[in-house]
């Protein structure tokens, strides 16, 4: 396609209106349930590539010209993603002090009103799914299923499954296939259905949807990859947390299995696979692939 | 209406139902995040009487037949009850132990465990809002309204305001106006949001749906009255957990406002309130006027 904006600044053009739609629909809390709000608020705005709304915005580009019109959908995405940062962070949890170069959560206010921070944002995720300014632009149908994708990304069967295996796993010596469904469950999951939900809202058809969900698999995966590589090789400052805290707590990770050579090659192997994937796609993935490469390369 | 079964019969016929569901429905996990999964079960299947998603029915069997069309719905709402629970039990909030005449959660289990036990039932409600049984027998426009008004009610407007302001308010002098202000967001709008929701899903119209709210509220309100009655006067054995704890606590609840007697006396004037309510809902409203008096009543 021509007159394609670089990817750079179709990124931080995507992320200015996630964020400023992120102000336009938080709610407005008076009152005595004013300090959660300010808590989750304190997370939300912390900062953050905004990778999975981004990922919505995008899936639903691939359909329709307007991705305008799912702001708030998007929106809840970045609300879960904050809510499980905010309760990996806790001392029962991972035990992390910072996030994003600021104190996490818990330790800018206290941890009952960090849990219940998370809560409110898990919550006010499904609030957004079901904004009435999405519900009067969206099939009501092809919502539903988009809902059913991310809870189901994100629940028993996905992200907190995968949080439990990874508390269960720290410390002791773990096999690939344990390491597999961590990662397939703790992050890949929510990034595909991030990507997949745009394009369900968009009434994409069945097969497309298919492949789609495998190139998300395959992205969250380099995605977790290059996280658990840049916790080695990372730049703290960059990164706005402690590096090196996946050895610390004897995390298991592609690096502790494979080393840093062989991790970084299995990484760009698989990038070439989701750029295959994204060619059986009779679409314009111009932008996909580039972040597909991006996020191989990307420092932070 | 004639030939209708004694309300005891009734709320056991659909406790009955709803506890079969919870088990239909329940995800099947297998693998490392099956802890989690036992967990919340754990805590899912610890009793109670189910009166949310029985509400839920009821407000849907005011204009539909068969209830067991919003089976998956009504179960959703009790996820989001036990998830609701095991959190406010946890150390850092109400710190209990017992539940139900059993271990707390994160006693059975341990704090993380239960925290993402508590996260999986949130997130699962919502999946469960969006099942296919739901999605191909209901309206997906009213589906998506219903999902609304509920994560709205327990959300940073509802419970989770709640549950904050009544952590904020413990050990200090507290005022009537600040304690209307905490029953009516940790337990009343998820009450009211229970009923209304069934009545939604049935497609009711808006000026019946004003009315049920209205009553809504004033059942969750005469519900929590009671609770905090039951906390004083009620017996352990019977309600499963310590009494006396919001004493100890020191809690701002309606008995250390305006003593037992003035307590009682309020909710019995709430419930004519309530009735009166009903009275001007031009439909059977038998069971819905018996469960009030029920929940005045109980002992549990």
């Amino acid at each position: 396609m021509d007159n394609l904006k670089p990817l750079q600044a179709y990124l931080e053009e995507k992320k200015r209106l996630i964020e400023e739609a992120l102000d336009k629909y938080y709610p407005k809390i008076r009152g005595y349930g004013k300090r959660v709000a300010e808590a989750a608020q304190y997370s939300l705005k912390a900062g953050g590539k905004r990778l999975r709304p981004i990922l919505c915005l995008m899936g639903y580009e691939l359909y329709r010209n307007s991705s305008e019109d799912i702001l708030p959908f998007a929106c809840g995405l970045e609300c879960i993603h904050t809510y499980s940062l905010i309760h990996d962070d806790l001392p029962c949890m991972d035990d992390d002090d910072f996030r994003r170069g600021k104190p996490s959560c818990h330790k800018a206010f206290d941890e009952a009103t960090a849990i219940l921070a998370g809560d409110g944002l898990l919550t006010l995720a499904f609030e957004l799914f079901t904004h009435p300014e999405v519900v009067k632009r969206i099939s009501p149908l092809a919502l539903t299923k988009a809902i059913h994708k991310v809870a189901q990304a994100v629940g028993f069967r996905g992200m907190v499954a995968g949080q439990m295996a990874d508390l269960l796993a720290e410390g002791k010596r773990g096999t690939l296939q344990q390491l597999k469904w961590i990662h397939a469950h703790k992050t890949v999951a929510f990034i595909e259905a991030s990507l997949v939900s745009g394009a369900l809202l968009a009434e994409a058809p069945s097969k497309e949807i298919k492949i789609l969900s495998k190139f998300g698999q395959q992205l969250g995966l380099i995605f977790q990859i290059v996280d658990d590589l840049l916790d080695i090789i990372g730049d703290e400052k960059t990164l706005g947390k402690p590096v090196k805290s996946d050895l610390k707590k004897k995390k298991l990770t592609y690096p502790s299995l494979f080393g840093l050579e062989k991790t970084r090659k299995m990484a760009e192997e698989m990038t070439e696979e989701a750029l295959n994937t994204l060619n059986k796609l009779e679409k314009d993935t111009t932008y996909l692939k580039e972040l597909t490469l991006y996020i191989l390369n990307r420092a932070h």
